[in-house]
Formats: structure tokens, C-alpha cells, sequence
């Protein structure tokens, strides 16, 4: 039998706890005496911090042939399957859900059309994601306790207030409580977690993907948006007032557009697919040039349209640099539906940066890679996940 | 007798030991169950990792009222005359050197013109200064292992090269070794650490200054360069390729001035004081001026001049914006010998903040604080004392 978690009481209690699970999350199967010198406790610690784990059932402890169970040789690793975890991102058209487990596999994934941006709409729909996945399997509905919601903008985890989402026109909407309202109705007792998208990817990054055994690093998503995710001295950059990694709103053009945001000549302003198009537009008097058509015409070498792009390229550069010189991560990994058009701008992004980084910043690793949908709904599972550290 | 500390043999040589350190450093005198309660180490682990910095006379067991020696409640505290601390902050001008003790008091200061920004000339200055400082007191010179020496610039300090730094007109220079070589001759053996002024003044500012408890700030330096060091997630941010916190390199105007580093736009070719100095003498068309008389004109509202000081703001503003707007410090402190024009450029500088930080990060905290010329050299020393935790 499993016992049962209860919303809002974390099985995670303590520093020593945290620090033991998340070695066993993101490099188990391994054992109490390597986990302690990988950590720096001792193998006392070690037993200490993961008896109670062990015996919530989030751990298990295998046998070894270097010894029995108990002994500090035999390896824990996760008990994948002891609860499950919800991700949503909402982006501007659709809701993208998945159920995943533990160590964030993704189990099931989910498309939803949004018919509207409007609050009730989206908690709605929501909703409705939140009762069809967990609808998939009898074991989801019994071992899932929370659900991690994202959105792009300034997202208050703390409050649960999306304070700002440039994308879906709100502000200051306290979208956990209006979801557990909506959810949490009958049996159901869900803890809602909400967060900033590219965050919440970035927590997934540093678990499972290109930031494991990173001390820094930054993923920046190019498209509608144009954010970054940090982990700066082994932990994820949240900012002390909830705002951090707002890469699309450097200023690098003094002369640059007004971004909407309300500051002047912003990486966003410059670079966004919205803003290329804007761009694209005023610079062919086409006025109904879609982002397909723009990027099909620089490639066949409309030399107005390259100049959008080029630009674009130059800000984004400029942006990625201001990044490297002040806080010197190891690698920048460069992804988001915006890479589509990277052979556009790739050019002047790697110039922009090798001139504007300062000293040996300019040997921080760029990586472009894709970064599929489901994706970002994983990376609001991972925000899930992270609620078993909160007591 | 207290036993002589080997250079290069440092005394703290776990992680626990390194927290048990810098809680007592920073917080003490404070009881094992408090240092327990404030790190999450086990009390039987806060006794291990503290054994052998008592024995090595770093620490020091009070007696209590509520125990006896050796009792979980009985206070820890630094013996802050164990070991002393040399600190030399390099400018192009002078040489500024202090002796500290292991809680970064300042014992002696000094003050040495540089006859010339030649390698040879510092070397030899630095060297002297070092002399000078031991000769001040026969405890200096037995039980000092260590000297920070800080510069502006790009300074690695794994290696102790000083890679660029444009105000000596350096390029790679292996300060830490030529000062190693000059000063270890006879019976001297001092280890010397070599590392960003500015980066050595955040880690006193974490340790003894308005960093405590904070776990994120900045501090940023106004003057001849523009520089920043940056705490966050506790941790001073050092750069995985060893360049962080240059706010002075950020690109914050696409058409701006060309900058020292080959870059283009940066804070620094328009508010460091040699940019304003040569704005101001365009501006006016009279190429004597100096900042004194750029303020003082600026004082006395000559429209010109203060524009000069305008625009310096603005570049200000929009370099502290993006800082927030990517890491979301608590606090921003922004001091240094540029502070004097203050009055000059601290509207535009917070009006400039207010509009370009995104969201919330507006709420970001800007702290003007004067920072006399011996603080640079004691971050120096801190820097020094940083060596006790490197075996
Ligand atoms: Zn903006
Ligand atoms: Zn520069």
C-alpha cells in the first residue's frame, strides 16, 4: 500500500532531505556512500535524510551485491511510478497537457484549441485538461496531487498571480486560486502550482536534460516571445520579486522601437515573431505578410526582408551578450519555434556575440537546439514536481 | 602556541566545515545548535566539521551558561587574531594596501603613488607595499600566509593572470606568479591570490557588509570603469569562463560609441568619467576640461554639460535595468568614486530604471552608498581569506 500524500505536505522536509532526493531524482540508481561524496554529507546524513523518504515510498533502496539492504553500498533510486505530476502550458492559441512521473518521463500528452484569451475561458479549459488526463488511468487519479500550470510573462509563484502576460492580454489575474476553485470541486485535491514558462523549463533542463552537472547555464526561447531560463550556482535563478531571465526585455537599441512591455528598444521589440512580421510589413509595404511568407522570402533572398532578419539577429546577439558578461554561464543552449528561422539571423547572432562579449565571455558555448511542444508542458510538470520540496 | 598555517595548506577542507566557517565568520559567536538550525547540517555534524578548526586555533569554544565546553550550546566564535590578512587594490594611479584580521577588520592602511603602470613598476610597488605591511607588527609577519591583490578588469584567478585590464594597459600578465616570484625570496612564503577588484568587494560586501542575510544583491561601481559584483543563489557569481558582472560592458545603445573592449554601445563608453570627461570637452568644444570642471559647469546648469550627464544616466539606468530584468537582485548598491556626480544623473538613472525594468522587477531596491578608497583593498584581503577554503 501507498500511503497517500496529502496536498500541501511535501514529503521533503528538510535541506539534507532535498539534497539527498534530488541526487537520487537526477543521477540514480546510486548508493547512500556515493551519494554522500557527491554531496558532502556524511553517510549518517545520508540514512537519516532518506529513511523517511524511503518510507513514503518515494525512494527504495535495491539490493547489492556489496551488501544487503540498509547497507550504505546498496543503491536508492526513485520509485518512478509513486505519484504522478500535470503539466499545462498555456500559450496564446492552445493548452498543451501531459501527465509524467517522477523523473518526468511524459506518460500522456494532450492538445487542447483555446477558444478564447479570456480568464474564463482558459480556466476552463484548464479544467477540462486537468479531468480528461487524469481520466486516462485509474493510478493518476489516485497518485496525483498537483498540478504545475505556465505561462509566458511576470508569474508570481508565491501568490499564484500571473501579473503579467503580454500574450494573453491580462494582468494581475490569481490564476492558482481561481484553478483550484474551478478544480477542486467533489473529490478532487489538487495543489495548483503556477510559473513562468521558460523557467519551468529550465527546472526540467537542470534535472533531466542538457543543464545536468552544469553549475550555470541559460536556455533562451526564441518565438512570440523571446525569454531565458538561468541556473546560476547550482540553482535556478527565480529573482528576489519574482522576475528574472527577461532576456526580450534588454534594452540594446537606444533608438530602438517601444516595446510592449513599455520600455524602449527591447530584444522583444527587435526579435519576437511579431515583431519580424511588423517589421516585414512596414519594410515591403505588405501589410498582410504572415511569418511564413516572410521567412520563405528572405530565403529567397529578398535582401529588405534580410535586413529584418539581420537586425533581428544583431539584437538577439546583443541580448545574449549582455547576458554572458554579466553573469558568465558555461553554455547558452539557444531554442524556441523562432529557431525555424535560424539560418536567417544565425550569422549575426554569433558575430553580434563574439564582438560584445567581454574577454573570454566570448567563449561561453552557444547550442541551438529544437524544442518540441511537449516540452514545454513538461517543464510545467517539473514545476509539479518541485512542490515536494515545499513544506 | 598557535600551529603555523602552511601556505597553500588551508585549514576548511570539507563542504560542512566550509558552512560551519562562514556561519561562525559571518554570524558568530553562535551556538552549535544554531549553527545546526541556520545550515540544516545534523548537530553531530556541525561538531565533527568544527573539531579541527578548533584545534587548528581558527575557532574558539566559549563557555556558556547553559554548557560547558564541548556542549551543543556553548558558542563558537572566530579568534579573529589567528591569522592576518594582506589586501592590495591596484589603480592606475596608487596602490592601496591594508592588513586585516580573519574577520576583515582593517589594521593598517597605506597609500603608495605608482611611479608608472609598467608590469616591472607594479610588481616592485606591490612587493614594497607588502614589506611595508608585514614590517608594521611582528604577529603580521608570523601568521600572515596570504595576499589578495585585486585590479580592474578581466583577471583569471585559477591561473593568477591578469587577462586584460584597460586602465593598466595590460594584456595577460601572470601577476600572481611575477609577485610570488618577487616577494618569496628569503624566509617569506605567502601565497598570492589575484582577482577583479570588484568581485573582491562583493565578497566583503556578502561576508561583513550590506550582503548579509541577502540572498541576492549587487553592487555597482561608478568611475573609471563600471564594473558589478553579483551574489545570487548566495553565491558570488564568478563566471564559468571567469568574466561576470560586467554591467560596464553591457550594449545598451545600438548606435553608441565605440568602447575600449571593441565593442559597441556599452555602458562604459558613455558613463564611465573618462566618457563623460571627452563628451563634455566635444560638447563644449574646449578639450582641457576635467571632471571637476565637467561638474561644476554641470552644477552651475550649463544646458550642455548637463545633457552630458543625462545621457550617462540613461545608459546607467538601462545597464541596471537589464541586470534586474535578467537576475532580479534584491537590492542593487551603487557606489564608487562616480557616485561624487551623483546629483547630477540620479533622475535620469531611476527614471531610466523605472521604465525599462520589467514588471516587477521595478521593485528592485537602488542604494547609493560612498565607498572609501580602503574598502577596495580590504575586499583584497576577503579575498585572502577566501584561501582557507581551497586545499
Ligand atoms: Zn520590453
Ligand atoms: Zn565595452
Amino acid at each position: 500500500m501507498t500511503p497517500r500524500r496529502q496536498s500541501g505536505r511535501a514529503p521533503v522536509t528538510s535541506p539534507a532531505a532535498a539534497t539527498v532526493f534530488t541526487t537520487v531524482l537526477t543521477q540514480g540508481p546510486v548508493s547512500r556512500v556515493d551519494v554522500a561524496r557527491r554531496t558532502g554529507l556524511s553517510s549518517a546524513a545520508v540514512t537519516k535524510a532518506s529513511r523517511p523518504l524511503i518510507e513514503a515510498g518515494y525512494l527504495v533502496e535495491m539490493d547489492s551485491a556489496q551488501g544487503g539492504v540498509g547497507r550504505p553500498a546498496s543503491p536508492l533510486d526513485l520509485r518512478t511510478d509513486r505519484e504522478f505530476f500535470l503539466g499545462v502550458k498555456i500559450t496564446d492559441r492552445e493548452l498543451i497537457g501531459v501527465v509524467t512521473d517522477l523523473r518526468s518521463q511524459i506518460l500522456v500528452t494532450k492538445f487542447h484549441q483555446l477558444p478564447s484569451r479570456k480568464v474564463d475561458a482558459v480556466v476552463d479549459g484548464v479544467s477540462e485538461m486537468v479531468t480528461e488526463l487524469l481520466a486516462e488511468s485509474k493510478a493518476y487519479k489516485q497518485r496525483t496531487h498537483c498540478v504545475g500550470v505556465t505561462v509566458a510573462g511576470d508569474v508570481d509563484r508565491e501568490s499564484g498571480f500571473v501579473r503579467y502576460s503580454p500574450f494573453l492580454h491580462w494582468r494581475d489575474v490569481p490564476l492558482a486560486g481561481l484553478l483550484a476553485e474551478k478544480i477542486n470541486t467533489g473529490k478532487t485535491d489538487l495543489e495548483i502550482t503556477v510559473d513562468n514558462d521558460v523557467k519551468a523549463i529550465t527546472v526540467a533542463e537542470r534535472w533531466f536534460g542538457n543543464g545536468v552537472g552544469a553549475d550555470s547555464f541559460a536556455l533562451v526561447t526564441l518565438g512570440t516571445g523571446i525569454g531565458c531560463g538561468l541556473v546560476v550556482n547550482g540553482g535556478v535563478v527565480t529573482g528576489s520579486h519574482g522576475v528574472a531571465g527577461e532576456i526580450g526585455h534588454i534594452p540594446v537599441f537606444g533608438d530602438g522601437p517601444l516595446c510592449h512591455c513599455g520600455a524602449t528598444g527591447c530584444v522583444e521589440a527587435i526579435a519576437s515573431t511579431d515583431a519580424i512580421v511588423a517589421q516585414a510589413r512596414t519594410a515591403t509595404g505588405e501589410p498582410g505578410l504572415t511569418m511564413e511568407e516572410v521567412i520563405t522570402g528572405a530565403r529567397l533572398g529578398d535582401a529588405a526582408l534580410r535586413r529584418v532578419f539581420a537586425r533581428a539577429g544583431v539584437a538577439i546577439g546583443r541580448g545574449l551578450a549582455s547576458m554572458a558578461n554579466l553573469v558568465g554561464p558555461e553554455r547558452i543552449i539557444v531554442s524556441g519555434e523562432g529557431l525555424d528561422a535560424y539560418d536567417l539571423f544565425a550569422d549575426e547572432i554569433r558575430e553580434t556575440f563574439a564582438t560584445q562579449a567581454f574577454g573570454a565571455a566570448a567563449h561561453c558555448e552557444l547550442i541551438l537546439r529544437p524544442l518540441p511542444f511537449e516540452e514545454w508542458a513538461r517543464g510545467a510538470a517539473a514545476i509539479a514536481v518541485q512542490t515536494l520540496f515545499i513544506s
